[in-house]
């Protein structure tokens, strides 16, 4: 295991203190866990941070985290009591911020019960933050990415014929985990056959047929962080629809993440492979979202939307995953998690995606 | 996969709405993922419940669960959105509860200013009803803690001295999945040694070597029911302290699981535990909680509390896990998933809890 530095931490911090400053806010009462984890390394089940806009701030967990927080929280002062919530109104003045998005009805009454500082809804502040990563994430992200792309590369050498898709996921989830993932990223999604035209298909006991699409979108967890991947091939011989609707998935992914770059618009990118698919005939069967950033969490900001106005920042990872599924028949999808920077996307699942025919 | 019946989410549905009159609403925004599951069938990643204190209630997703709401949700009626919040604020009227120690505050604004109805923080009514296990809940139960007992039975056939922590840990999973589970209920606790000390130890590269104590605390998923059962054996043979330790831990795991009955006082049940351990001389180092409900979730009502008022009710799953944790040393726990009934405690993970010796 291996956490961020003292550094990154305090630099963490201090980029949120001066959204907080911005926003006219003294603090934030930082309660989403992942965003604890974020600004202070804290990887327990219960914690809260008092972050003052100066990037100060006072770490809050319960006596069974006692130990873990002075190994993993070293630089900031501690709390040790059950009521996070009521430890924090008593350390906060002036005007502060609630992640509001997250906060509970309940929390929010028992925290303006108890202070006397003015209570604002702050929404999703750290999630901003959080869009761009330092060494420490961009490295974690490397090594799940690494790890997928490796763990599926030996599942591909096969034999999958004659196996079930449960058979086959738990495969390839057991090779990430040999291979030094701390935990699969989400429940893997490997669909064979008719199953592949249901974008999030769980996997079954039907068996895997030459003849078969077969797709699989899965990925590792490494400190925490998630790789996202997907690849469709064909067991045995493609045939022309198949290698027609790969075609085109492939092309728009291409293009998509080619445009991944600094300065971008979202809703531009999200209208460029949106526009490729269309030109291709196969749009109306596009029913999921593009992509999404990917991080501490699997799905975090920024997230792929027409009416999203926001431009894509260096060092944000996300992931580029259009695809095709036409009910009862069949479906594609190509997906990568890449690494926007000043020049070329940085594609951490390196990965071909020509048409697979697996033998 | 297999569902509740259709007749069970009915009751389901009428027993909460019984709930909501005692309460004096008129129905309930269920926005709390697992609630709607409960009282749906629904297991997707994002839906609502407008449930009518009749029993009747509409069921709201987004675009991607069009189909798998038709299959998995049949006897409501439907509104596939992707603002779950605003088509629940235009159908309801009166005094409706919402779910407030989930439902974040952004989420209740949105709400309250699109709808006429008085809007009333209701707590966790669903998860009082949960409380109670239906057959369907049950045989899921049942089915994922025998599933745990014979993974761990294999296991301990060895070898297991010369591998590591994580190592042990992954075949551990990996024969739950083989066996049938679905996924595993939550990330292995696997303890060697000194390790064995830290009540929730992550696993490590630490090898394996005769003369540990070896503490296992693990558990399959069967339909989002979760199993959780702990066993602590001795790699090779056992020395005084470690048979001490264990036996003190024993005694009173027995005591509290023979409490488990109808109509016990949850604090009564807690105390007499905490009395066994007093009189054993270990107290101090039981630092954990005693028990918690188990069902959709692995941690939920009821939670053993010194100053919990409640009694346990026929049908509650819960878990009796006393440990002693001395720093530095060594640490045992034993833990068992148990089905309250009107008669005899109903052990689900039916395993011995003897001093195991592990060749």
């Amino acid at each position: 295991m291996s956490g961020p530095s003292a550094d990154h931490l305090a630099e963490r911090r201090l980029r949120v203190g001066r959204l907080l400053t911005e926003a006219g806010l003294d603090g934030l009462v930082v309660t989403t866990l992942v965003n604890v984890r974020f600004l202070s390394g804290f990887t327990g089940s219960n914690g809260a941070l008092v972050l003052r806009a100066d990037g100060t701030g006072v770490f809050l967990t319960d006596g069974r985290y006692r130990d873990q927080a002075v190994t993993e929280v070293p630089d900031l002062e501690h709390v040790i009591d059950r009521d996070l919530i009521g430890q924090a109104a008593t350390r906060i003045e002036g005007s502060w911020g609630v992640e509001s998005h997250t906060l509970s009805v309940d929390a929010h009454t028992e925290l303006t019960g108890q202070t006397a500082a003015h209570v604002v809804p702050a929404g999703r502040l750290v999630e901003a933050a959080r869009e761009v990563k330092d060494d420490t994430e961009v490295a974690a992200l490397r090594s799940a990415c690494a790890i997928s792309v490796e763990a599926l590369t030996g599942l591909l050498d096969g034999p999958l014929v004659g196996r079930s898709e449960r058979e086959v996921a738990r495969d390839l989830e057991w090779r990430m985990l040999q291979l030094g993932a701390e935990a699969i990223a989400f429940e893997t999604i490997l669909a064979a056959g008719e199953h592949t035209a249901v974008p999030h298909h769980h996997p079954t006991d039907r068996v895997l047929r030459s003849g078969d699409l077969l797709k699989v979108d899965f990925g590792a967890r490494v400190d925490g962080y998630h790789a996202d991947c997907t690849r469709t091939v064909v067991l045995g011989s493609a045939d022309d629809w198949q290698r027609e609707v790969h075609a085109a998935v492939r092309e728009a992914q291409s293009l998509g993440v080619g445009a991944l770059r600094e300065d971008a618009g979202v809703a531009q990118v999200d209208a460029l492979v949106r526009e490729a698919l269309r030109d291709s005939g196969w749009l109306e069967y596009f029913t999921t979202g593009l992509g999404h950033g990917v991080g501490l969490q699997i799905h975090e900001d920024p997230f792929f939307a027409a009416r999203h106005t926001g431009r894509l920042m260096r060092r944000t990872a996300l992931t580029m995953e259009p695809g095709i599924y036409v009910p009862g028949r069949g479906g594609v999808r190509i997906e990568d998690t890449v690494l926007v920077t000043a020049d070329e996307p940085d594609v951490l699942t390196d990965l071909t995606t020509e048409l697979l025919e697996i033998a």
